[in-house]
């Protein structure tokens, strides 16, 4: 398929069929995500790849029981990784000064242009894939299942797999709304509802409001999906983590 | 082109020709970088192009004067973005709680898929992108000069432009060193030295090494790369200016 349409019809895949996926076919895709873009070269990630039941099984309260990890085929957790490249200091007789707050976000964002990369190869092989934002929250966790040293900080998970069945496509704002020229353009209140009315109007994101007994659709979002409590409590948590991997 | 063989083959492109980017592509593209994959639906980010000279020239020293953005017809500045959504909320009788360290972590994670979302369809249309490491560094002199409001923040830059010649390759570890199965299997100084035997052996690492008259590979990141006085300097910066923008 063009390039440009597999982009742009794209969706989340969260369930499965039974259809394995081989290590050759797993291993290309991996090898494709790894000509992604990367920081000075220095490739600041690693993946781990869990296919054994045991280990899915264990994993799968860290992403609070969503079903999609227990029934892929494969989980991958992508790491922003710092270990390798100091160990590799460290054997050249060189003194690596990266156990800091910036080489973290370094690694970090070479280890989502990796997934993303992964994730359009799967999609193009006919797989799809679901991004599972939990592994930021429950990180320690994640850590300790994995057996991740120092240096080494779970940025996100791809659960992989042979789509049961191809849902809906879900909205997105206009386009509008995310582009600015030249200068950030601020918006007023009665733009933003104007770039929101389609979304709100949506029967999906209706029923969504009057299932949970709210309001409003963003009422959703604050009182039930991502609560001030919540980020409260995961901001320290993963704050905490990061300093304890060696990145203070 | 098959879209594995333009991901396997695909590499940055620094410099450009004069051949412009007309809006109506621009917008094509990144109304396809907007389908990448983003949090419970939230789109977290805002792009700010770049297109004026004037607002190049003054870009440029916040990227320590890289010619590829002056050169560059267009420039995009891939921002994490809350304040969009909080507007949401404060018109939807909403109490919005992402002015925390977290929800940062999630536009940040949003934003850089639709950037790497980005640059592959970019490529596949011919085009050239460069990522900008640059962008953390200075992003309190980026966000002023692009009016960035609180709750917004700079993560990453993308010059964009047809390619002027296509550069060789460059090189990637093997596989392995990238990939665990089940658990992280930490290395051994052997292993490290293993996996970087052949990246240390080709001439272009070679040359960089005795032009900058070091012992090793290594050392040319450490002591003139990414140096740990640079990094512990633009820690501070960065961890500073995330919790200035209203994430504490």
């Amino acid at each position: 398929m063009d390039t440009l349409e597999l982009l742009r019809n794209r969706r989340t895949i969260r369930r499965y069929n039974n259809t394995p996926i081989s290590d050759e076919l797993l291993n290309e895709l991996l090898e494709i995500a790894f000509r992604a873009p990367t920081t000075g070269g220095m490739q600041l990630y690693s993946v781990v790849v869990t296919r054994n039941d045991e280990m899915k099984q264990r994993l799968a309260p860290t992403h609070f029981n969503q079903p999609t990890v227990t029934s892929a085929p494969v989980v991958l957790t992508f790491c922003a990784d710092f270990n390798r490249f100091v160990k590799w200091c460290e054997a050249s007789n060189a003194q690596p000064g990266y156990d800091n707050f910036i080489s973290f976000n370094t690694a970090m964002i070479d280890t989502l242009l990796v997934a993303q990369q992964f994730n359009t190869a799967a999609e193009a092989r006919g797989l799809g894939c679901c991004y599972l934002g939990t592994t930021t929250y429950n990180a320690p966790q994640i850590a300790e299942i994995l057996n991740l040293p120092q240096r080494v900080v779970p940025v996100t998970t791809l659960t992989v797999g042979y789509p049961e069945s191809m849902p809906e496509q879900v909205e997105r704002l206009p386009i509008e709304a995310c582009i600015h020229h030249e200068q950030y353009q601020d918006y007023t209140t009665e733009r933003i509802k104007e770039l929101h009315a389609e979304k709100e109007s949506l029967p999906i994101n209706r029923h969504y409001v009057e299932e949970n007994g709210k309001e409003t659709l963003a009422q959703v979002f604050t009182d039930i999906r991502y609560t001030r409590k919540d980020n409260e409590y995961f901001s320290q948590v993963w704050k905490e983590f990061i300093a304890s991997q060696g990145f203070k």
